[in-house]
């Protein structure tokens, strides 16, 4: 039996982690990283630095090229699982070659394993295909919906209210009729136009790095100047990592 | 000016702080708690357990009992407001009395201060008073919410789906039509007979302490298991805090 531990690191700041995250990392053997190709050395860097930090033992700090994904798929959904197979085939693959019986190994994940993350879908999936006799378990780390909340120093929710959390995708034909806050995630190319001029926006990106850049106030008022910056920031970092608040009017 | 630091102290777990809010925890000369006058004698006692490990200074942990609060408003919005204001004017006068000048208090919040709690709105209010300078700022914490997918090994999220996070009385009527995930906080008696059978259920109750309970299965198979496992428990350590994500069938 091998052991896995899924760890949230939180959004980017080494200090969100929690003591059950690095009470965790101390006994880990090897972590587990797939490289997604993209610019995000900054990103493998921080994560380097937090096993260097607090993985008393030695350990393998194991990269591996990422699965080709399609990003623009006829069938997302079908997409998706073809790269969580393709995924789970690789992990499984490096797990049984750097872990002897006992071993323990972890993944590090960005933000919460709980929000828009494939990790446990492919552990699940590894541990269906039977081949690798895994035992796993899950500490939760702060995402960048709470890091956002933190930096506008606002809650979420409006009194009692409720809290949709969605992806830019989900929102490109408009919000859900319903919902009066609507946190949006893993929009690539944030439009606003589409969206009424008199919601208010809480924007975040970099959040919890020293590179936090955090926006607010009436859409119609700020959808520009946070797409002006959006662009310059991530032509001067190479990547960007952003979420936002929406906030339908007339509510307390 | 003084400072005051709105500190996310996890879903009960003390190993679920963050290295942030130890930190800030270290620079602490007062903590405010407001004593709910309920049966939370645990928690208080969890709360000063906390204080007492990670507080290195000397330190005043303030207790005061919580203004009363109308349980069966006609105007729940309005009834809310004004405890706001009492509670705002409450930790006013406490802060004035224990922090001098360039002092530095905190206060302690189950879970997320960004879900589901008052705090960041009666601190806003005490800043709006304009009778203290306050200088404030919020530390993200694990939110049950999250304990209770980590708890289960579960996203919340479907595979880019949205998570609709909301309250027992939000839902006393029936789950929103669109809603595929749906998070339930809140919820003083959860009957679950008005909702759809084949729905699939992830419960939690007392997520992240050593007393913790999971169950999770078809809805219209568990919902009655899970009612009296929360009475017994609830009647054996005279409070009980749950919460559960509801997700509908046929989906991945």
């Amino acid at each position: 039996m091998r052991k896995l531990r899924i760890i949230g690191i939180g959004a980017g700041n080494p200090e969100h982690l929690t003591l059950q995250a690095v009470r965790a990392l101390e006994q880990v053997e090897a972590v587990f990283v797939l490289d997604k190709g993209e610019v995000k050395a900054d990103l493998l860097r921080l994560r380097r630095e937090i096993c260097e930090r607090f993985i008393t033992r030695p350990f393998h700090f194991v990269e591996a090229q990422d699965p080709e994904r399609d990003r623009n798929p006829q069938d997302y959904a079908a997409a998706v699982e073809a790269w969580h197979t393709a995924r789970a085939i690789l992990y499984e693959t490096l797990i049984d070659r750097e872990l002897g019986e006992g071993g323990c190994g972890a993944i590090l994940v960005w933000g919460d394993p709980a929000l828009y993350d494939s990790t446990l879908r492919i552990v699940d999936r590894i541990v269906a295909r039977g081949r690798l006799a895994l035992d796993y378990d899950v500490i939760p780390g702060i995402s960048s919906v709470q890091a956002l909340a933190a930096s506008h120093r606002i809650a979420l929710n409006r009194i009692g209210g409720p809290v949709h959390i969605t992806t830019g995708r989900a929102i490109a034909d408009g919000l859900p009729p319903d919902a009066e806050s609507i946190v949006v995630m893993l929009d690539g190319d944030p439009r606003f136009d589409h969206l009424d001029p008199e919601l208010t926006i809480y924007w975040g990106a970099y959040l919890g790095t020293p590179n936090e850049i955090v926006l607010s106030g009436r859409l119609g008022s700020i959808a520009s100047e946070i797409r002006h910056v959006r662009a310059e920031a991530r032509s001067r970092h190479g990547w960007i990592m952003d979420t936002y608040l929406l906030r339908k009017p007339d509510g307390r």
